[in-house]
């Protein structure tokens, strides 16, 4: 019964292996835009801050390639094929699209930043978004090793990221009310570390498309959002 | 050769016509939301803002549930079937699930604000909200009746609703430069300002979808993104 069918089902899994380097390709690209805007920050690069946003849209478009070929590849497989692996083919590009983003938002208000003195939490900035970097990586790592432990390791550590927006978002608004000159730069860094944090938000997402993949409809453990900033009414 | 596939191009057809209403339905949910978001700011009503945050995970489980149904759909259709209809009936919920929990970020920030005295901008917030609300309802109206057209036209007045926000998002920095207890509850508005924003965006992305739906692959005309907070570096 399976001996007619190998042709078939050896270049759908041969092509599902090429969306699932497609998807790594889109993911590594993700976190090279990322450092790339972290370095620009430090830079304070204008030109290569304009470059980068302009890159988001090679992500853009690979997200848009990699969602038809996943549907395709869908439509012509067996009927019986795990929905799993597909849903997670179109929602883990999904993540990363958003990933490069964020990170393409992250350069862009780094241009806010040029015209004005470097700000003393721009470190605690970058060191948020190596901390994002990392946690993207991850992300990746676990979707190409199937590793469903590594995923549910790294969406607990995003209670760290968490943690360290949180202190950098008190910080940034301790620093603004020392001087009304801070305020409009120090605006532009608490949406950039929102952007930060954000993206350990997706990291999480790709986490949890792993987890589902890998263990199917067994739930994950309950995890409660951790922005505390949307209730700080004081610092 | 049309009749023996009758029976199941028909209940293809209903699914599909079932499952444009659940999305139809979910959209209606998320303004709901974003509405009662809007409320709830206004009325400094600290349990209905919970109420609301925890409502979310209504429209979560439904986009989740949607984009199953969508996925079974796909694999058990023609295999000619156009991806269009797939396609939108993924993207479209993503979307509206994003909208719901925009909306569950403001209601939840507004708690925030409970505890301070109202601020002059709220008015201007509501306003906002209200026009964002007002895209999405013109998106999920656009997609209810395939219509192209209605679609480009709310796409391009995305850029009042983004101008609105710039103009609130310049008020708000001023304030706070007026006065240093300002900072706090000034940046809760403004992350909702953002939230509300970008609610328009989704509606924006629904709009696309609708055009991509109805017309394939014929270009949209290009288009700007506004959100020109990112390059205010003085108000």
């Amino acid at each position: 019964m399976n001996l007619p069918n190998d042709h078939i089902v050896k270049s759908y899994d041969e092509e599902q292996q090429r969306l699932v380097a497609e998807i790594l390709r889109m993911g590594e690209m993700s976190v090279a835009q990322l450092e790339a805007a972290l370095d620009v920050i430090e830079r304070r690069d204008e030109k290569a801050a304009l470059h980068l946003v302009a890159n988001d849209e090679a992500i853009d478009q690979l997200e848009q390639q990699i969602s038809h070929d996943v549907m395709r590849l869908a439509l012509r497989g067996p009927m019986a094929r795990d929905l799993r692996e597909i849903l997670a083919g179109l929602r883990i590009p999904a993540d990363i699209e958003r990933i490069g983003d964020y990170a393409a938002n992250v350069a862009k208000r780094s241009i806010a930043l040029v015209a004005v003195p470097p700000l003393p939490q721009i470190q605690g900035l970058r060191a948020l978004g190596r901390l994002a970097a990392q946690q993207v990586r991850r992300a990746m790592d676990a979707y190409r090793d199937n590793d469903a432990e590594a995923a549910l390791k790294l969406r607990e550590d995003d209670a760290r990221l968490d943690a360290q927006y949180t202190a950098l978002f008190r910080e940034l608004l301790t620093y603004m009310m020392e001087d009304p000159r801070n305020i409009t730069p120090c605006t532009h860094l608490l949406f950039m570390a929102k952007n930060l944090e954000r993206i350990g938000d997706h990291a999480t997402n790709i986490a949890e498309n792993v987890w589902f993949l890998v263990k199917g409809e067994q739930p994950l453990p309950p995890r409660e959002k951790r922005d505390e900033t949307s209730t700080v009414d004081h610092v």
